[in-house]
């Protein structure tokens, strides 16, 4: 018996590659899924799973010999695993240079700063002189960022003073973790724009949304985003130069920072993304099916809204959550809302699922969105 | 090993089921499959798919023993087989005697009839000197119809002499099908009205939409119907009324005709229906996630459309189809269309897929959808 054929291979079977797998039934695209296990979000709802690891050179070769194309549900595959696949003729998008980039937050900034494009001053530090170096120059607070992944969950930490970053750069030290130094800038808010691009050029651009988060974890996505009219079409125009410069293919999540009016760059993610999730009911094309259109290099689907405001609002597994799909009624009393759930255990903190409302009035809209969520993880 | 548990069984594998599979998705719902075979429409995109044909009585008790509820993707399980997995206590959503009347046109007509709604003059038919009797009745053309089924692909015969009308007697009586007889009504057009409902009455109803045929095939479905506010408003009422009659649990499709200003029953379809696919881009809830929304008995989603006009095209298998994935690029540069592919072999005739457009108007949306619809099915 030969293996499957599938025409995507998706590395990852977290709830991204779910929402793509469900995506893909549309355009009858056959995605395989690699996942670690049976019960993974997405390895629930296709028949086309392959189980392994992302980290096994062997797991990833299987994949990339069943797939026309691979791409990620993740940023957690070895950057070098990539490029010796690519040096193969795998066909990877985003390219094996566009995953290093968007899992380093160094090479980031060095790559947009050599293109001109605004973000806060940053240095590289390799031990605590360097980080109070850092902060003499630039006023405390700072902010230290692990430069690829993290610990314990974390990969940013405001520093008010020099006690802080001194235990930081010895705990950093101890792990063997590289700290970006970044200065810190005063938000006035959080945005995000998706791009969708095919391995040519072609881009689309999603309108930018306001990202709300809590304690480092996005709750609430908000479109329209409260941008001026200028500025949004700055933001976009932003985004597709770091597209642009980043080789993307598929989807590109560029995070935004507004600081004294201004548009710095924050960190990208080379995948669907939270920030779009409300695109699957809110937008004409879901960045979903953009990104299976950008990795396929078929054209892309257009990205305006479908109503005057679209609120997303994030499920997090919490002390009461428990059997989340006991509490689907009463979620879906809430008018109009859209729920989806990702088929994991609600583990605290954990996005589990997320709830999209439509509407005239972006309040309106958030408070519907936030109720249902709040429903559903156990709040109420 | 214990066999899997399906939160809903659906009878049948084709585009119906796959599109209840990809709803079921983001509700998290386990849906299984009972499909002939593993190469079925919906059988390739689940993995909970059981084989076997919808005529076994033993394939049908065991989908149903792995089943909290049990709906359907076509009309064709004998009626007497579902009353008896109901009298074993099996959840049949919508009812065996949803389903049996959904079967049966003539049962349609008596059960309409005695609750005063409007149809068109109809009589059963046992022979050729009945039918003949009924068109000097009612004048020529009439129609003559298979209470149940049909031949050949075709259950609907308009007859416009006596000639024509006993060979059909002649021909239906050698293939023992029954008829039922109708007086022929001029048609200004043909709408559909959608409704979804729950198990204790509560129901939603979709907004009309226009059913374009050709030769008795349903080629497009556009939104907003061209009837007149309070004739929608009626048709709306109408389908509600038609929905309670029939006990309906999931969703209800009733097919009207508009003629001479009137609306007059045709008939209806106890399943997600070919002139809903529009809701899945265009409505805010799709009539696949009501239905399962329905089915549970879960409250209902929303029903407006998501724009001033949406038009649905089918896509037919013709004689240049072939591949119809190879020209799925050409279809997609069609701007904001979404298409749907089915996975089916493309069969002259056979429905492979569907597009879908939304717009400010409803012949430019309807232009649109039709040229990528031609684009996909080899037209152009």
């Amino acid at each position: 018996m030969t293996a499957e054929a599938y025409d995507v291979g998706v590395v990852g079977g977290g709830q991204l590659a779910r929402m793509l797998a469900q995506a893909a039934i549309a355009l009858d695209i056959r995605l395989g899924v690699l996942a670690v296990g049976a019960d993974e979000s997405a390895a629930q709802v296709t028949p086309h799973v392959l189980l392994g690891s992302p980290d096994a050179p062997e797991a990833l070769a299987a994949l990339a010999r069943r797939s026309r194309v691979v791409t990620f549900d993740h940023e957690l595959v070895d950057a070098e695993q990539l490029a010796a696949l690519e040096g193969r003729g795998v066909c990877l998008r985003p390219s094996a240079a566009t995953a290093a980039l968007a899992q380093d937050k160094e090479r980031q900034r060095a790559t947009f700063g050599a293109a001109g494009l605004p973000q806060p001053a940053h240095r590289p530090v390799r031990d605590r002189a360097e980080l109070l170096a850092f902060a003499d120059e630039h006023g405390w607070p700072i902010v230290a960022k692990a430069r690829r992944g993290g610990y314990d969950g974390r990969g940013v930490w405001v520093l008010d003073g020099p006690a802080a970053a001194r235990a930081l750069a010895d705990e950093a030290a101890a792990r063997e973790v590289a700290l970006l130094a970044e200065a810190w800038v005063p938000l006035e808010r959080e945005v995000a724009v998706l791009v969708a691009r095919r391995p040519g050029g072609a881009a689309v651009v999603y309108p930018p949304v306001e990202t709300v988060q809590v304690e480092g974890i996005c709750r609430a996505v908000l479109y329209p985003s409260p941008l001026p009219g200028p500025l949004a079409a700055e933001a976009e125009r932003l985004a597709r130069r770091v597209a642009e410069v980043a080789g993307a293919s598929g989807n590109l999540a560029v995070e935004l920072f507004v600081s004294g009016g201004r548009l710095l760059i924050n960190e990208i993610a080379a995948r669907p993304h939270n920030a779009g999730h409300w695109t699957i009911e809110g937008s004409r094309t879901s960045q979903f099916e953009n990104h299976l259109r950008g990795v396929l290099d078929l054209p892309l689907g257009a990205t305006d809204a479908l109503a005057p405001a679209v609120a997303m609002v994030n499920v997090l597994g919490g002390p009461r959550t428990g059997d989340v799909r006991g509490r689907l009624a009463a979620a879906l009393a809430v008018e109009g809302v859209r729920v989806h759930l990702y088929g994991k255990a609600a583990r605290p903190g954990r996005k589990i699922g997320h709830v999209t409302a439509l509407g005239a009035d972006r309040d309106e809209t958030r408070a519907r969105a936030t109720r249902a969520a709040a429903l559903l993880a156990g709040d109420e």
